[in-house]
C-alpha cells in the first residue's frame, strides 16, 4: 500500500497535493466580530441554527507540512495563501461551535487540505493590506492605523472589510465561539454507495497568538449566483481586530455520521 | 437531510460547489498519443503497472450540470474551464484501464468535481490555440495547421505541446486503452478512522465526437518539486489529434476498496 | 538604430512587448447600445462632451502582428486577450467621434498595444460566454440565447451584462458614432519635458463583420475606487447584439496636440 | 486642461491608472550578483554594451502615490505588487549605468508606471519566500535560512532564484553600477510622426536600507518565445542578498534623445 495522504499517488510520494499533518500556520488576519439577522439560518443545514453571531475574516498564511518546509524556497506558492471566510456560532445537538458557511482560498492544496478537513472551501480573489517597515506611513500596527481587503469570486464581490486600529486587546471574541464544527460530504456517486454527511471537530493541538489589536470595523457584504453570501444581513458590527497566530494541526475528531438516502441513482 | 450534492449546504442549495449530476461536456482537445520508458511506474501505485502507452492533451471545456445551464450567461466562469492531463494505459487485475496519475484544471468547481470522481486534479495555468472563423490564417482547422498549448504550475512548466494536422481520422487511440480508472482517497484524520482507497471507473453515458484531425505532435515534460512529470520520459511520439467531442457523465462504477493502516495516528 | 517596434530593444528583436502592425483583430462580442444621463460628461476631459449615447461591450480577440503568427501556436496568451469596454459618442471641435473612458483587458501586450493608440487599458479578470457546437443547448448563436459576461478589476465589479438574441440584422449603431477618438498622454517627467496629450485616430484599415444578432439586453454598472464607473447612470438600454468581427489596424491619425504646462516639477 | 497625470482623464481624476509622483516604494528584495558571459550583449540596443556584470531579483512592494496612500486599505492591489528583474552594468558614451532589459511585475499601474519612465515592465507570475514572525522555523532572517522565487511568463519559466544566507552586510554590489539607464519609446504610429527613442535616468531622491544579508545564490534562468533570457549565460555567481529598502521617486532626468526613420510607414 502506499505511504500517499492525498493522490496522485506515486513511488516517491512528491507530487501529492496535500502532505501528512502535522501543518504548521502562521497567519495574520483583519476580521470583523458582527452580529447577523436571524436571516443566517438559510446558510445552515437543517441540524444547526445559528442567533446570528458572527466573525468574518480575511487572512494571509504560510503554511506547511512537517515534510514540505522546503518549499518554502523552492516554491513558494505552495506553502502560502490567502483565505477570506464568512464564520458563524451555531448550536448543534444543544452545544455551542464555530461554523464556516464561506471559506475562500486562493491555492489549489489549501483548498484540497481544507475539504479533506470538512471546509467548503472555492478559489477566489483575495487581497488584503500589507505593512512595510521602511514606509513612512503604514509601517506598524498603531492607533489609527486602517487596513482593509476583500474576496471576490467569478462575477462577485463576496465581501469587502476594513478595521480601524484602536488599542491592543488580549483576547478574541471566537473564543466563545465554541469547538469548530466541519462536514464532510461524500455524496453518492454510484449503486449501491451511502451518501454521507459527517460531522467533524478539527483540533488546534498548538495555538499561539501575537499583538491582537482592536478597533472600529466597516462590512460590505456582496455574493452572487452561486454563493448566497447575499442572504446575511448584518444586524450590528460589534469590532473590528488585526492579529497574528501560530496554530498546528493533526487530526479531526468524528462528531457523528448522516447518511442520506436521496442521492440514491 | 438536506438534497446538496456538494458543499456548503444551505436551504436552497445554490452555494455548492457542484451540482448533481447528470453533467455536460463540450470539449475542444489537441493531444499526442505517445510511448514513455518504463520509468512511467514511478507515477503509478503499486496496485497497478504500464507498459509506458499514454496519451497527453490539453482541453478547453464547456461543462455544467443539468440544473446550472443559466450560469451559461449569469456567470461563464462556472461552466468554462481549462484541463491539461497526463494519461497512461494501466493494468489492474489483469484488465487495461486509462489511469491520469496528473491532471491540471483552472477553475475550482472542476476540481472538487474531479475530486469527487477519482481524478487527482491541482490547478495550473492553462493556455491552447483558439481559431477565429474571420481570420485571414487560422480560421478553421485545414492540413498543416499548427496547434500548441502548455500548463503551468507555480514555478514549473508541466508540459508544452504542438500539433501538426494531416488529414481528418476516424477515431483515437483511446479507445484501446479501456475503461477509466479513478482513485478516490479518504485519508484517515483521526481515531478510528479507515485510512481508504477506493477504484473506481467514472462512465460516459453519451459519447460523441466531432471531426477528429491527425497529424504530427511534439511534446515537451517538465515538471517541478511537486509534479513529477520529470520522472517520464518520452521513448515515441506516435501521432498528435485535434478533436471535439461532447459526452455526460452521471454515476462512477466502484471497483474495489483498499483499507490501509499505515495513516493511524 | 534599433527594429524593435517596442522595448526591450535586443538585437533580434524577438523580446518586444508589441511587434511591428499591420495588427489582426479576430473578435466576438457581446454589447450593448444605451442612453447614459449627462453625467457621463464627468468621464470625459474638458475637451469633449457627450450626449449620452453610449456602447458597452465584452469581447474575445485573436490578434496578433503579422510577424507573430507563429505564437498562435507557441504561445497562445500572446495572441489571445479579453476585452471589456464602456464607449461614448462625444463631440470633439463640433465634430462626432467614438471614444473609451474604460478599456480593461486580460493582457500586458494588448494593454501596451492600447497605450501606445491611446487607449487608456487596465487589467482586468473579464469573462464571457462561450458556445460549443456539441452541446445539446447553446451550441449556435439563435433567437431566445441569453450570452452574458463581466469585468472585473480589483475589489470592484465594473461592470455585468446580458444579451438576449432576438434576430440577425445587419449593422451596428456604432457606425453613426464617428471615428475612434484616442488620447495619448506623455506626462512630464523631467525638468523641460512638455506635458502633453496627442489626439489621435485609430484607423481600421480593413474592418468585416460575421453573423450580427439583435435582441435585449441588461447591464449592471458598478465601478470602485479607481474606475468611476458609478459616475455613470443609464437612462434607457436600446438593445443588445452578438457579432463577430475582423479587422486590421497599421496607424493612427494625429488629430491635435496639447500642451499642458500643469505638472512642471 | 485637466490635471490627470495619466489616462483615463477624467473630471475628479480618480480614475487615472498612475498618480503624479512622488511615488513611495517599500520592497523587500533576494536577489543575486552575477557575471553573465559577452552574449549578454544580445540583450542591448546598439548604443549600450556590457561586460556581464549583473544583477537578479525577485522583490515584493508596496508603493503608492503621495495622494493614494487610501488605497492601502481601500484596494491592498492597488499599492502591492512583485517584481523580478534582470539587470547589467552597462556603458553608454563611456560612462556606467545600470540597465534593466527585463522586469516583470503583477499590476497594471506598476507596469504603466514602469514604461512612463523607460522600464520594459511585463505581467508575469512572481513567487517568493515571505516569512512569518511566529512560525517555529522561517520566522526571521538568520543565518543559515534559505529564501527563494521564480518569475514565470506564459509558457516559460524566465528564472528562479534561491538565496542561502550568510551573514549581515553594509552594502549591495549595485552600488557601483552607476545610475539607473531607462529609455523611453515612442514608436511613430502615422505619417508625420517621429519614431523616438529617450534615454533617460530615473532618480530616487530619497533611498534608505533596512537590514542586509548577504550569502550564498543559485540562478536557474529559463526564458521562452517573446523573452530572450536564454540568450544570457551564468559565469560566476558572486553572491545573494535578501534585503528591505525605502525608496521615493519624483522624476527622471533626459540623456539623450534619439530620432529613427526605420518606422516609418
Amino acid at each position: 500500500m502506499q505511504k500517499d495522504f492525498t493522490l496522485p499517488s506515486t513511488k516517491n510520494g512528491k507530487s501529492q497535493i496535500v502532505f501528512e499533518p502535522p501543518w504548521h500556520y502562521g497567519a495574520t488576519y483583519i476580521s470583523s466580530h458582527v452580529k447577523f439577522d436571524e436571516s443566517a439560518n438559510e446558510l445552515l443545514p437543517d441540524f444547526l441554527t445559528t442567533d446570528g453571531e458572527g466573525f468574518i475574516y480575511i487572512a494571509e498564511f504560510i503554511s506547511m507540512s512537517d515534510s514540505t518546509w522546503d518549499y518554502m524556497y523552492q516554491d513558494p506558492d505552495l506553502v502560502q495563501y490567502m483565505e477570506g471566510a464568512i464564520g458563524l456560532k451555531v448550536i448543534f445537538e444543544g452545544k455551542d461551535y464555530f461554523y464556516f458557511p464561506f471559506m475562500w482560498v486562493d491555492k489549489d492544496w489549501a483548498l484540497v487540505r481544507g475539504w479533506l478537513d470538512g471546509f467548503p472551501k472555492k478559489i477566489a480573489k483575495i487581497s488584503m493590506s500589507r505593512l512595510h517597515p521602511l514606509l513612512p506611513k503604514y509601517n506598524k500596527p498603531e492607533k489609527g492605523l486602517k487596513l482593509g481587503g476583500y474576496v471576490v469570486r467569478g462575477g462577485g464581490v463576496m465581501f469587502r472589510l476594513q478595521v480601524n486600529l484602536e488599542e491592543k486587546t488580549d483576547s478574541l471574541p471566537t473564543k466563545n465561539f465554541g469547538s469548530y464544527l466541519n462536514i464532510r460530504r461524500f455524496p453518492s456517486r454510484g449503486n449501491g454507495e451511502e451518501d454521507l454527511y459527517e460531522l467533524t471537530s478539527r483540533v488546534r493541538d498548538v495555538s499561539n497568538y501575537g499583538e491582537i489589536w482592536k478597533g472600529t470595523a466597516s462590512v460590505e457584504l456582496g455574493g452572487y449566483v452561486n454563493d448566497e453570501v447575499d442572504l446575511l444581513k448584518i444586524k450590528e458590527v460589534y469590532a473590528g481586530y488585526y492579529y497574528t497566530s501560530y496554530f498546528r494541526v493533526t487530526e479531526t475528531k468524528l462528531l457523528k455520521k448522516l447518511v442520506s438516502k436521496m442521492n440514491s441513482f
